[in-house]
């Protein structure tokens, strides 16, 4: 089934179940008011949240145009968003453009952040950008929102407990990330409000396309309406979900509700780190990726950071085409200061 | 006023009301059923919760006898819990005890990582250690509860907007966070779930111990029933929790029911790092300054870090000696793996 938290003037909207094909939708409110509130009664919600998804494909219950400009992100705020940074051509890249060493663990065991989750963006809302020499980057991801998840879990228990699939947009601060890593307590600044596609979906809407933890599908990018990126979010992935979340759960359980990132999806290519799609390559899924590899291969980096009207769309179809969660479509906003 | 959340069954408790000598309680879950939706909705709010906390100070009301075991945290959980490290005496010791440089920055911005927030510990709840090579320390520390801050406001805005206080015991993993900081994301398995104090109070509650955004009183933090601490949250914090909010809302807007903590309570001492309070000085508020210390003074440091059934109480007192938040009182229990 597919889910959306549709706007409704509360801060956590409202849960509608949407028709598979993303055209339709039927209130579900009248069963769980939000989507939390269903991940917190999941065993409960889930089978009767699944027979008004089935209902809403034969037409047997009200129901209206589903407009994915009306979502908020899936959860318009969470308790946990942590992001972890998988795909290994990512890692490599990011840390070579930053000067640093790849860290030594980084093959053996998830590295992952702890985001802010407390204010979402929704998927067609602007960034607002009070700087544009903090270098704003999108980061194209796949995550995960799982059940609760008791400490100590085994990968496979933690795989187990992933309830929906989403993607996102973790929006990122390139040149205030430099100074926030070097104090050693991570990102804070550098990670603004992230958002989150349209609509959430159960692992089972995504056919053979979930396997083994991870969504062996391209996730589309594009920058100002020309692709900027088609890697597939099942290659080059070291840790799956089901690790990922297993990382996390080593010294504390994870509460229902709470979101995992499989980090920027990228795709090492057989002659390096990948080409831009302009140059036949599945490109990048974010813009310092690109401006490093042209650094690489050019000398020096041309892409711009984003600034005051550039828009980035991030989206994932299936195998016939047709979007599995609607797209994330966001234009940067200048702030007046 | 006086909050806590008891014990229903439930994620998120019950809202009571507690009178300012922790003793009774009136049941508030008829004006709103959690402390997150009080927060939510905090202007239309307080002034009944001010005026129930009123009328049971003059036993206008039903009220039943307050039990601090059968508190959550106030926030049970929270969309945010970010902690800084103000104390400049904490920053120095604990980086010295790393072996790591203090960073350049510490005395210009504050220092804050985001911590988990998807499930807290009870205040009286034990400490799981599964592993008791992991180093198990606590953190004693001041925090406050926000409502909305808008993105880019200043610490004079941020500062109007704190509208609770509480105490923190931020349970820490010694000997996990050197791996996870040289990977340079911050902490994550480091810092499993806190713990706050069983109440939360209004800054007007503190009278003139609230001052310039920081909380002029001495933290008590007694080991296995022993005084370890007596330092004094208003002396040596670099920054105010105004400038804190503030740093954190630069880049993006927080939401109510945020939580931003002050760091390790740390008091330099005139001739030094400070004292234990066994020497007669005011002590730490967390084992590892006292354990960077004994290795200053004697070159080995002494004190162990919590194992099974090791307790930890963290409270602290008014002028005249009554508990304003009452106590985080926690045991440690091995975990049979």
């Amino acid at each position: 089934m597919k889910l959306a938290s549709v706007r409704n003037g509360r801060r956590d909207g409202r849960l509608v179940v949407v028709s598979r094909d993303l055209t339709r939708c039927t209130d579900a409110s009248y069963l769980v008011p939000t989507l939390q509130a269903a991940l917190d009664d999941w065993r409960r919600i889930a089978p009767h949240l699944a027979a008004l998804a089935e209902s809403l494909e034969h037409g047997a219950v009200p129901s209206e145009r589903f407009h994915e400009h009306d979502a908020l992100s899936p959860l318009p705020r969470a308790y946990q968003w942590a992001d972890a940074s998988s795909f290994h051509n990512h890692v490599e890249l990011v840390n070579k453009a930053r000067g640093r060493e790849v860290p030594e663990s980084y093959r053996t065991e998830p590295m992952i952040y702890q985001g802010g989750s407390d204010a979402f963006l929704a998927p067609r809302e602007s960034i607002p950008l009070a700087d544009e020499r903090w270098g704003l980057d999108f980061e194209g991801e796949v995550a995960v929102i799982v059940d609760d998840v008791p400490l100590g879990a085994e990968a496979a228990t933690a795989r187990e407990a992933i309830r929906l699939v989403v993607l996102v947009n973790d929006v990122s601060l390139r040149y205030l990330a430099a100074g926030e890593l070097a104090k050693g307590f991570g990102f804070y600044q550098a990670k603004p409000s992230s958002a989150f596609s349209p609509v959430a979906v159960t692992p089972d809407e995504l056919g053979e396309a979930w396997n083994g933890g991870k969504v062996h599908l391209p996730l589309s990018v594009d920058l100002n309406g020309k692709p900027f990126g088609r890697a597939n979010a099942g290659v080059g992935m070291l840790f799956d979900f089901g690790e990922i979340i297993a990382h996390a759960a080593k010294t504390r359980p994870i509460c229902a509700g709470s979101i995992f990132g499989s980090g920027t999806v990228s795709n090492k290519g057989d002659d390096g780190p990948g080409k831009p799609v302009s140059d036949g390559g599945v490109g990048y899924s974010c813009i310092l990726e690109q401006r490093t590899v042209e650094k690489i291969l050019s000398g020096s980096s041309v892409t711009p950071f984003m600034t005051a009207g550039d828009m980035v769309r991030i989206e994932m179809k299936d195998e016939r085409g047709h979007s599995i969660f609607g797209a994330i479509e966001q234009t940067v906003a200048g702030l007046e200061s």
